[in-house]
């Protein structure tokens, strides 16, 4: 439940983020959104057309604090490899999962153009912010010239998504942790 | 539906197994598990102690088999690089995500820690595979030897569960591909 401060359309955008995050949209009904929010039902269809349209204001609400998040780590100070790693070890609910990137497990959201579009653009922005520091790294010599930055960034865009996975299995945030780990040592800046 | 040559529990089985994949537990109903089975509601209640019960027998199947391809690449030929990069690239349904992986986002496999059980397993088991593999290429001197196994065959692992996630973001297997590709690139055995 949510403040009286709270307009009604803003509740039922924090319920449902909630609930998306928590249950995914399989799983969050209008019913659950509507008594999470203490709102009834006509409040619903007032503000939005239904379901698809309060989840994807909701969803594009989460992505766009979630890109806000990893600019705030990747566009801070230090050298590449260190904003590299300020993003990896970011504060993150780890055990939640990615808000972002747990919808793309939700078969009503991949089967949308709609609601897919601002899962797909943040987790891309992201990636491109990434592939963007490792060719700065390149630059100063910090990583290896061969390497392909878009790729690398890829790489370190899915070991966040992976390890979300692989700590929501083990019950523990230490298996992000643990990939993150790994990543890191494989980044490391040459000595040479 | 499933040929008639198929007893009644083995539709239900992989009825359930289908629909966990596409649709996670939190989206399949017992009604559509019998659909599409073409069972009726007390030949589940014959074989099985409900959904939960069913679903566990279904995620164990699912978890074996990919086990066992875990396996088959990563005890194939080759060097540890190699037997790394097969099992990296095997042919995957990439766009229909991992079988096992997806249900870490699913909220009441997470809260059950029997259904988790076989998830968590068979990540680990996958993860221990890939380590072994790593500590070999290190006594071989493919890769170098201040890298810790564990963390690097978590990274492996969370790349493919990331791969997964950005390939179903973009609606392309491509992005799965380019961050193996990153990550490969990361793992070169060393030439000096």
């Amino acid at each position: 439940m949510y403040t009286d401060l709270m307009s009604t359309s803003e509740r039922l955008i924090e319920s449902t983020r909630d609930l998306l995050w928590e249950r995914g949209y399989v799983g969050t009904s209008p019913k659950a959104i509507l008594e999470r929010a203490g709102a009834g039902q006509g409040s619903m269809y007032h503000h939005f057309k239904g379901k698809p349209d309060l989840a994807l204001a909701a969803i594009r609400r989460t992505a766009e604090q979630l890109r806000a998040a990893a600019e705030r780590s990747l566009e801070g100070p230090g050298t590449p490899y260190e904003r590299i790693e300020a993003y990896l070890r970011r504060e993150r609910e780890v055990l939640r999962g990615c808000p972002i990137g747990r919808l793309t497990m939700d078969p009503d959201v991949i089967a949308s153009d709609e609601l897919r579009a601002p899962v797909d653009e943040t987790l891309a922005r992201i990636g491109e912010l990434l592939a963007g520091i490792v060719e700065e790294g390149q630059r100063q010599g910090q990583f290896a010239p061969e390497l392909d930055a878009g790729r690398i960034g890829a790489t370190i865009l899915a070991t966040v998504q992976g390890g979300y996975v692989l700590a929501r299995a083990a019950g523990s945030p230490a298996a992000f942790d643990t990939a993150v780990d790994g990543l890191l040592a494989l980044l490391a800046p040459r000595t040479a």
